[in-house]
């Protein structure tokens, strides 16, 4: 089962809607197909979305050759035009929008070096499966730091983990994020088990989370969302680990729905509460998490599941995908660069000066 | 759409859990099948419960009677043992308990008094009819009372509320507990917008709770219970209602799974947390909440929903029915006598010495 892979001049996404019940695939000829692939979220998770995307603009460019687009600069207006589509996929994860800035600002250098739109397509492929490659290193570096310094913190014992949402294999390119952490600490046998939250509307945790552990053989226990709060009264949850989706200059993290909620709960029960993301989820030209843009998402979401109706059909709805999570309530934050302690804006600011 | 109506030999009970897709309805002609009806959820919600308990020993009775048991101790013997298998229906809700203690009582009495088998069944159904009929004038004095400890608290100012599952009319004989108080401030004018959490797993927010307001013209709006957190975090919650199914001498106050969850989101936030709950939820032989027994219920409720796989089926799943919410979050608990400001063991035990 692998999230994405590439087949030039197709990507082949798999689609996690379906998931855990059948392993489907969806294949992506066009950036359409792969705009409308990230809109319903086939493919999920700031990482990979931001992968999915950069292979999406690899598509429109071919797509503008194809059509004998040979006027360069007409050529990188369509791709201009091509990147603001994929980015309007999905308006809170940064992670969309870094990759696809990337990927045009290697457009730019092949056209300031004179080249053709042909040997532009070509750079933006290799720029795309370099990106790729780089989640999987990244995705690796991020769970060494993040073992390391809960071992740190907690010492070499077993732990209980509480995680929410999928911030794991099928939402990066490798072992994922805040499950890669807990996968590192796993392979130390320090995990005693991990609590996943089930992750409301679209059941990420319940789908995702729990398929991916089982699989590696981590003890797991799902829980709907609202039971958290009970597992970490009654003493069971040692630490919460958590990817992200976009982290403003203070720190302050956009994040799936009820992690906000999540956070307080760690704080009231005196958890520690860790976030998991590459530096490509920081945003630092926003001061604060109240920046920050937060995705609507249908109201069928919520009141249908499949073709259960769970609510009134024109019942009204509040569906927000993401909330913040203010970083007062973080405890650190594991980067591919290293481990962000007590995240502030001093403290992140002299993160990203060294 | 009755919750429960008595028809002389059967019992008559809403089947909630087809709601609101389905009305229909469950014919109990028998004790089990009042026991089935509980233990599915077709009914619920403490007082409803305890009502339907009541019918059901009635139905008990009836049988012996038709088994030609006129022994009056082999009858009565037969009564308790009926009784303790409705009582073992659900664990947490005290009601069920409260409702079949009474009722024996009344059997008892007429023992006492020399009367035949068929006597005792005459008073029983007596009795549980009082008990329902009571339960309406309960509901009212409640709302009554919550709605007016709110205004003194809040002022006569529109508010906007959030509720966790369902503590309504369909939870109860008349109008509700939490909703019962809602209701009595919509009816003056002052209820902005009510926030329902869909309640997982069985979704009696946006099943129950959302039905019933919006068929009342009371503005809500469904949430998943993991939103409630960033509702209250943006600034849309003044005071948070919910109700009860076991409360103990100290206050500590047992409630549909999540209710914790929310008491410690709305304690961050200093927005108000109100039980409303009649005096048949105090259980005052428990000195504090560790007491009270947690129901636990099958997997499955978290796993699938209807025909949809939500998770592996083999997945482990942890799926306490109720949590408890210590007194210390609890700003007021509203009862048909009053209400209890700042519940702790002294405001509990002052309040019903009185």
């Amino acid at each position: 089962m692998k999230t994405l892979e590439w087949r030039r001049n197709e990507l082949i996404i798999l689609d996690q809607t379906k998931l855990p019940a059948e392993e489907t695939y969806r294949r992506c000829t066009s950036w359409q197909d792969v705009k409308d692939a990230i809109s319903v979220l086939a493919v999920r998770g700031a990482p990979a979305i931001g992968v999915a995307a950069a292979y999406g603009l690899v598509l429109g460019a071919s797509e503008l050759l194809r059509r004998k687009i040979t006027d360069t600069a007409v050529f990188s207006a369509g791709l201009a035009t091509v990147a603001a589509a994929l980015d309007a996929a999905r308006p809170t994860a940064v992670n969309l929008h870094w990759a696809l800035t990337r990927m045009l600002k290697t457009a730019e250098k092949e056209l300031a070096a004179g080249k053709s739109s042909a040997a532009i397509t070509l750079a933006l492929e290799r720029e795309a499966v370099t990106l790729h490659a780089k989640d999987i290193e990244i995705n690796r570096s991020i769970s060494a730091y993040g073992a390391a310094a809960i071992i740190m913190q907690k010492g070499a014992k077993k732990l209980t983990v509480l995680t929410h949402c999928n911030a794991g294999a099928l939402a990066t390119a490798d072992i994922g994020t805040a499950l890669g952490v807990i996968r590192a600490l796993h392979k130390r046998g320090l995990i005693e088990r991990v609590y996943a939250d089930e992750t409301r509307p679209l059941l990420q945790g319940a789908r995702l989370t729990v398929t991916e552990l089982k699989a590696d053989g981590i003890p797991v226990t799902l829980i709907t969302d609202s039971t958290a709060g009970w597992v970490m009264k009654t003493g069971r949850v040692d630490a919460v680990i958590v990817g992200a989706d976009r982290i403003t200059a203070n720190g302050d993290t956009a994040n799936k729905i009820g992690t906000y909620s999540v956070s307080v709960l760690a704080k009231e029960h005196r958890i520690p509460f860790y976030v998991a993301a590459p530096l490509s989820t920081f945003d630092l030209s926003m001061t604060k998490g109240e920046e920050i843009p937060i995705e609507e998402r249908h109201h069928d979401e919520v009141r249908r599941l499949r073709d259960v109706q769970l609510a009134l059909a024109d019942a009204d709805v509040f569906n927000p995908a993401f909330d913040v999570t203010p970083h007062q309530n973080i405890e650190a934050i594991f980067t591919e660069k290293g481990t962000i302690e007590k995240p502030s804006e001093t403290t992140v600011s002299a993160f990203f000066r060294t």
